[in-house]
């Protein structure tokens, strides 16, 4: 419960590289995620190239904190692997994901944020571009990541107006 | 990390009543969840009603665990809250905070199972009615939660051929 509460959006990183290792264990948090139908389906881009960072971070209006991130990791539905679902269903089982990716970072003692990608035309155009994506592949976020640089504090977000007992 | 990777698919429930205080900490763990521009797009229904339980039951094709179920949380879409955001983007905020409500159940040694209805708008349709949500409020899910009853184990998604680094 504690990381649900203590999960914030971090934006400043230090250089500390992120180990191979730890990115795939956030990955794998995002993979343990459920589904419709189990039918998984998603695909995850890991970046570490300096090269490659700069070069989203250039073209893509919000993820500016790419030029300072060690690592990112793109979390993309793959539509090969979605059957006849309707267009809505991998776009919350990928959110989903990215939320365990992003609740795990907060738990190893990491810092993300997710910069949106999909529905925004050109944003997914940019970024299909960049890490050449197939066809019927699409991202929908890019989430930088890497330890956290000075103080950054979770937001108490709790409304009791947006309860409702027993319908509206 | 732990409840990452034990949250399952809970469908069976023992008829032990959840207390209000616990099904409000499941929609504050929701309310945790990040949003596109913190916009907060959400409202959440939650229901102990035995009536109205077997109404959504009686009526929704994937939900019959909620003749069973002694309570349930119907994450919706406020779009009323969602400025000028793209369409895309409030079903990415309910849908990381869906993921929220279901580790924290996992937590606090709940079971709980998401039950897809939005984009399907025959679903949406039948949960607008039943719990009487005005014309800007979308349901994404029916969450059906209580205590388990018999086994369930979580599922081991992981698979390697899903991870790409430094692009496809």
């Amino acid at each position: 419960m504690s990381c649900i509460f203590t999960r914030k959006s971090v934006r400043n990183f230090t250089q500390e590289r992120v180990n191979d290792e730890i990115l795939i264990e956030l990955v794998r948090a995002g993979m343990a995620a459920p589904s419709a139908r189990n039918l998984q389906p998603w695909a995850f881009i890991i970046v570490t190239e300096r090269k490659v960072l700069d070069l989203l971070a250039e073209r893509l209006p919000y993820a500016k904190m790419l030029f300072e991130a060690p690592a990112a990791i793109i979390v993309c539905g793959d539509l090969s692997k979605a059957g006849d679902s309707p267009e809505g269903y991998w776009v919350q089982d990928c959110s989903a994901a990215t939320q365990n990716i992003l609740l795990a970072a907060e738990a190893l003692g990491l810092g993300a944020v997710w910069t949106g990608v999909y529905p925004r035309n050109d944003r997914v155009a940019i970024v299909k571009e960049v890490l050449r994506l197939p066809e019927s592949v699409t991202p929908l976020n890019v989430i930088p990541v890497g330890y956290p640089r000075g103080e950054h504090h979770p937001k108490d977000k709790f409304n009791e107006t947006n309860i409702h007992w027993q319908g509206w």
